[in-house]
């Protein structure tokens, strides 16, 4: 920093140095929020942060420190020294300090920490005599030893905890605290042993050393598998780096006076405004968030509600609990925030160690983002931008009947923690690789794990639920649930779990993998049976009608959130429904219309397949004649129960678009029964089955292609179409029919069909003697119809975005065959240039999110030039992408009239689309 | 016209009406010329011409005569009437008339006429007395009925040439001219029984009936399936529409000082600057077109080249024959092109009936051109427009070797009139729908008429070549035959044709359908037996170098042309080769530069095969690297000899494409045997084939997705070319090494790929301590690359278009299975709203010529954004569009770089380049 060199290192707390800027891509987010806390008068342990700048060069310069990074730490340890007036190298009384990551984003779990760097075998007697414990001073360093192990060398830790245990056993002991003197030091000397052996190094005298190795290895983690697939998962950019946060030491196991927790502003299941937190007397933080032990109730009222006999902060130390209490309600006035806290209690004195924005379930996410506004901490627009729109899904996501459950009482052999809500059953595992397995191969299983840990993230993205024996609402299992939306049960404590064997036994009953199992995350019960899920209470209320929505609080918060979002957004959300049930539901979620009503499936139905086929294959003109004749009042029927569901709102109907070989029979006993009951002969069926083979059906006969060379599939749906559309009109009911052409990549194709559907309409209102009103667009879901938009606008009423096969066209990907390497893409392979390093191909997957750089800018060309041909057309989206709320911002950005998503995913794509509105405010 | 109506009629060589604008696309074709003849004094039978608007308007008009364009026809009839101070619908000395067709674009033999429009029962006995010539009365009265009944009705012409047919058999003669007129009226008489027979009505007596009538049935021919075949192969616009002509009959027929004939100006097959017509005296000129009876040469000159022992005009008509030389010099100073004539001599006057320049072979095309620059008579640039781009393959077709033809000479059966250049061989067939038959079973077959007509055109377009037996070098079939570049034997007297028995007999050898002919084009010989075909002059000259090209007029033209093409061409002609044979043979040709070096053929070598199997299938890693190590040195001496064939030019390389399962046996025996060879349990590797199987493979694991999941292939493929580039230049020559990344998507897929082949040239390079220069680029053949190509030029170095793949998936249709519907969309369906009306989808097959709407804009999108980020962004095409005219054209336009065709379609690359140039000036 001296000079104009670039500055990497700045300090919170240091009362000699200038207050770094409260930046969180340069500081992380731990370190940026303890110089706030700093900033604010609040108790912090003062430290140094090297910057996410420091990362990038260090990732940059092939894994080595950038030119002046070194200088800096130094000098800004020695200004900490100054502060605390030891010397981290002293051996008398050593400063000792903490090493750990701290990314812009909150990234739980997945970066490592160092504790106690300086310790060493001579400035261990010194802390000793200073402190006048040895049994810190040894049990701190043997921590040392074993964390720097296998965070900076790689070892793994159960060489260290064997050592331990065995001390443990030796002296009969069940909890750390519980080690005497020797046995520390036993283990110490053992760590340094087992050190040597599997690392053919000895354990670093130097504290600087220590301190230097350390930062290399958090910025080594920002690369580990953990981190990657963390990222991976929750789209955060690989680019952004981390910060180390350098921060002097405080004990939470000093002694009996001594604690570390956990706390939560508002209880982040539910979203209750209630202190809520979880501490551990004599310990350090890891042991909390690990859940070896079973951490003690922050308050009264938490020990209320969890029936805990464990005493609480508020009744062991009062006063610290005040002075706790204060400072997060301070923490969330000046965050405006439900805030996530990590404390220390040093001999009595209360350090604030680190506070973040709390991950919250869905639930909790609304009703803490409606609490705040009704307290005047928020304003509606921050209320709205405070939910996560997918975690919307929580709400409508199954649980399991009342009932049900109490029919099979006897089988619920255990309560744990309600850590993460939803209903789940499926087969019991107690591995990651055989959930991932079970995962690939459809079947349903839940996670059990004593206490889950960051390798077990692939099984729990993999498992329905998650079941741990030991660890609290905070502990990894339960934060990393919530935030996947994923039911969990944690800290069930009744559990015994055997890996080994692969058993599990509670309540005197055992079960062995595969075995049924089913938890309730809502209310924390595990049950040794199957048990179905059933709709959560919105569902029942709004859905099924079975209870009031004024009665259920979740229900009033629902609508409360949706009033706010349907407030502020300004794109439609329509839905995609075949059927009049499907169209029900999503208009009870909200649906402002029918973005795709696909017909094929209407097709498919087995009291209707036969006519299908003797329609296409029939090579008798009359035979095909009346199979149309037959299907056109099955058609109608389809479509006269959408029209009067969608009463008053738009129907997007799509006509036939699945290859005709989708209809055929492929065993040759169906082929013959096909065409005894068609008069034809089995050879020539064969032969026309043969002959819709196609190498790439994706890029087929399919869409209009078929209606072009099949006009009559195109007059019987138009005519299915309107007939049924006068027949609701003449009932007084308003009908939107907006008929939509498939897989249009000319403008001719489109006038051709577009010709088929007027006719047949003025046909149908000769007869009927009556006339709608409808409208005739097209899909746009090939490169080619997004460039000549323009001039397929001079037919098309409207557009409508089918990035599903858009994204396959403009990248050349079929969806079906991508599993050999989009997984690849996005996992990374080895950089050519540096094959320890990962070079990811792609970030997203463009079947999930829209590629705004391809098929994006394709809608976007199509817009403009559609509307430059017609000034007000309308353009909407109807791919899968329409219900994720990235994909939903996006289309909101480029001004799409609506997105269309599956009914389920309505209330997502309401509360998405007011945060588009609002991001671009 | 009147007041301030749409002019729909015009006139020529009537003195009182304005002479018309000489607008080809207003007037037609014919109407045009004739009109302008008359306007330098040329003696043309005087007329009125209704434009092409009234046959659009007439379509419009669903099939009717628009407002206002009867009564203009009947105004202009009228004023013919006056200047030829004779009455249309006069019974004693009736204005007897021709209604023929005449398109803006030239389509020989598509459209109707009618001729001798204005007799019915009365006038006929009028006609003869005025004239003095029953015979031709009747003859004209007959010749009137069929015509009408066949064009204007639709009947079929049979039933009257079987009654004439009667007759003549009756009265013991061959030729028309020798039939009796009583023979004549019978004809009439039976022909009026006919018509009222098969169409239930009587001949219409009215002449304005006949005349009105006959206009509609030439609007209506437009639209008629021959000449929308017509417009499809030759890519000619549907909505151009016909004019048509009305002129005054003049009469060939008349007496034997009477004659008919067609002429040009020089000779059409070879373009030798002769005089070149043929004629028959006393016949009305269909005859002269369809063959009937063989014509007579027109002068001495032709009679001696062709042997003929038939009198020429020359000799018969000297007079009229010095008139009609006198004429031809003038039209051809007057249109500085050759001129395809038709005339009559009516009792001794030479009327000119029509002039249009004349369709002439790729050899005559070239020696025209070439001559008439040197005559001054047009410039360089003309010369070079002169010539269809596409014509120049023949000069490359292949030929029958001499000596081989002299081996069998003993089966040489017959000669006839060269009409068509080029050698086929192939199964005798004797009608279109066995040949088309054939053609769609992978069957060569020539095709033996008697005589053809516009019905047998699909026939001649899937046959290899066509032999008739009756008709002259201007006979149907020859004319077409020459404009589709096909070998075409006609007039081949000696032929006997039994179409029911379905054999051919000559020279007293009878063969019968499927026996193999062999026809030489360029010689008119006629072999039973099959000939292997051989290289062409130029082939033999430039390629084979086994003849001097200066002592071969062809060749030295060729040069000429080639000259002048690079001379003005701007772009460069690269070719797609993959072989050292390939490239040679394209640089012979004159191509500049390799555009598309393919790898996958060197992988399918038999001998390689197995161990690019092993490379891809087998697990043990260390059998990979083996086959790995085994394939590099084949890799690197395929690309030596291509290096050294492309000394001092550009090679670029496209890394490996294919999806792997194209690799991979497909019968379990090979199967079997490949897990032997490999040591792998016969189980796994069908499982290895299972999983490779792809639901729609041109979208699957193929291009730069296989060089990023299997880095060895690329490592390997980049190892070899940099090896090969380095042995090349040591010996001294220039190696200009561009390597191309296959169906890249997005600029990361490109880093990757990028990265491997650096590292790997600095490993090479090292080993070597020697280097080379080389570049990496990419193809864009996919939409994302197109839309995303600015980002990607910060990579890429250069950009190749392969518009096979862009075509696909910016149509999302695929090449293979497009079977079933691009052929009928370019056909045409049924028009909706009026199901008597064709509706073409589209105008071109887009895997024939570029899509300028939908991927030629994407090409310009990815050109503009490439070039912004590079300025110098060097861009190519090396899909199956480099070889086809008017895609060079548009990539001309579009300011590509180069074009990159197959090697024999490089000159032709080359001619089109330097017409875009003229175009566009």
């Amino acid at each position: 920093m001296a000079d104009q060199k670039q500055q990497y290192v700045y300090s919170f707390g240091l009362e000699k140095s200038p207050k770094p800027p409260l930046d969180t891509n340069l500081l992380g987010g731990k370190g940026r929020n303890l110089a706030e806390m700093t900033s604010i008068g609040i108790t912090v342990p003062p430290g140094i942060i090297i910057s996410t700048d420091a990362c990038r060069a260090y990732q940059k310069n092939h894994r080595s420190f950038p030119e002046g990074l070194k200088e800096q730490v130094f000098e800004y340890m020695h200004m900490l020294e100054d502060q605390m007036r030891i010397k981290f190298d002293d051996t008398d009384n050593p400063l000792l300090i903490s090493v750990r990551s701290g990314a812009p984003v909150s990234m739980p779990g997945m970066m490592d920490t160092v504790l106690n760097v300086g310790l060493n075998d001579e400035s261990v007697i010194g802390f000793a005599k200073t402190n006048n414990n040895e049994k810190l001073a040894y049990d701190s360093y043997r921590r040392l030893i074993m964390m720097y192990a296998n965070v900076v060398r790689g070892l793994d830790k159960n060489y260290f905890e064997e050592i331990f245990d065995k001390i443990k056993e030796k002296e009969g002991v069940e909890h750390d605290f519980e080690v005497s003197t020797e046995g520390f030091k036993e283990c110490c000397k053992l760590s340094k042993e087992a050190y040597k052996i599997h690392l053919d190094d000895d354990f670093p005298q130097d504290p600087w050393q220590q301190l230097i190795t350390g930062i290399a290895a958090v910025f080594n983690s920002w690369d580990g598998n953990r981190a990657k697939v963390y990222r991976q998962v929750n789209g955060i950019a690989d680019d952004m780096g981390t910060a180390v946060n350098i921060q002097t030491m405080v004990f939470g196991n000093k002694n009996n006076n001594s604690a570390t927790g956990v706390a939560f502003t508002r209880d982040p299941a539910t979203g209750d405004d209630h202190f809520y937190g979880e501490f551990l007397s004599n310990a350090q933080g890891e042991e909390v968030v690990a859940g070896i032990r079973t951490p003690h109730p922050i308050n009264t009222y938490q020990k209320d509600i969890t029936a805990s006999t464990l005493n609480s902060l508020e009744e062991i130390m009062p006063e610290a609990y005040k002075q706790l209490y204060d400072i997060q309600n301070k923490l969330e006035h000046h965050y405006k925030d439900m805030q996530d806290m990590e404390f220390t209690i040093d001999d009595g004195r209360l350090f604030m160690l680190q506070t973040r924005t709390g991950k919250r379930t869905g639930f909790a996410s609304i009703r803490i983002a409606i609490d705040m506004l009704e307290e005047g901490l928020i304003d509606e627009k921050t209320a709205l931008m405070r939910i996560d729109a997918n975690q919307i899904t929580q709400l409508l996501a199954p649980i399991f009947d009342t009932s049900e459950k109490k029919a099979v009482y006897g089988k619920m052999v255990a309560k744990g923690l309600n850590a993460g809500p939803g209903a789940a059953s499926g087969k019991a595992v107690f591995t990651t690789e055989k959930s991932v397995e079970w995962e690939k191969k459809g079947i349903d299983s839940i996670l059990v794990r004593k206490e889950t840990n960051p390798d077990d993230f692939p099984g729990m993205v993999a498992a329905r639920g998650i079941l741990t024996a030991r660890g609290g609402s905070t502990s990894h299992a339960a934060v990393v649930a919530r935030g996947m939306g994923k039911p969990c049960v944690a800290g069930c404590g009744a559990l015994i779990i055997n890996e080994k064997e692969g058993t599990l036994t509670a309540n005197g009953i055992t079960i062995k993998e595969g075995d049924p199992i089913s938890i309730d995350g809502t209310t924390g019960e595990v049950f040794f049976c199957s048990l179905d899920t059933h709709p959560s209470e919105v569902v029942q209320a709004f859905i099924k009608k079975t209870i009031d929505p004024e009665k259920s609080k979740i229900c009033k918060e629902y609508m409360t959130i949706m009033t706010l979002a349907d407030k502020y957004r300004k794109i439609g959300i329509y839905t995609n429904a075949d059927t009049p049930e499907d169209s029900y539901v999503a208009r009870a979620f909200g649906a402002e219309g029918t973005g795709l009503c696909r017909t094929e499936h209407m097709f498919m139905a087995p009291d209707r397949l036969a006519d299908v086929r003797k329609m296409f294959f029939s090579t008798s003109t009359e035979t095909r004649k009346n199979a149309i004749a037959k299907l056109l009042p099955h058609q109608k029927k389809d479509f006269l129960g959408i029209f009067r569901a969608m009463d008053g709102l738009p129907v997007t109907i799509r006509l036939l678009d699945p290859p005709l070989h989708e209809f055929m029979p492929h065993s040759d006993e169906e082929l013959s029964s096909l065409a005894k009951s068609m008069n034809m002969d089995i050879k020539e069926l064969t032969e026309i089955r043969n002959s819709l083979h196609e190498s790439n059906p994706m890029l087929g006969h399919r869409g209009c292609r078929l209606g072009i060379v099949y006009p009559n599939i195109t007059r019987m749906q138009a005519r299915a179409i309107i007939e049924a559309a006068i027949e609701v009109s003449q009932e007084g009911k308003t009908v939107m029919a907006e008929i939509m052409v498939p897989l249009v990549a000319t403008k001719k194709e489109f006038e051709h069909q577009k010709a088929i559907i007027t006719t047949t309409a003025e046909e149908v209102f000769k007869e009927k003697g009556s006339t709608i009103e409808y409208k005739i667009g097209t899909m746009i879901e090939l490169p080619r119809a997004a460039i000549a938009a323009g001039r397929i606008a001079e037919e098309a009423e409207f557009f409508s975005f089918g990035t599903n096969d858009l994204t396959q066209t403009t990248f050349g990907i079929s969806r079906d065959d991508c599993g050999k390497f989009v997984p690849t893409y996005i996992e990374g392979v080895p950089n050519p240039k540096n094959e320890k390093e990962t070079m990811r191909i792609m970030e997203n997957d463009p079947f999930q999110t829209i590629d705004q750089e391809g098929v994006g800018e394709l809608m976007r060309i199509a817009i403009a030039k559609g509307r430059e041909t017609r000034k007000d057309m309308k353009c909407g989206i109807c791919g899968e992408h329409g219900g994720e709320p990235k994909s939903v911002i996006f289309c909101h950005n480029i001004g799409l009239n609506y997105v269309s998503c599956s009914p389920y995913r309505v209330p997502v794509a309401r509360v998405a689309a007011a945060q588009a509105v609002l991001l671009s405010e």
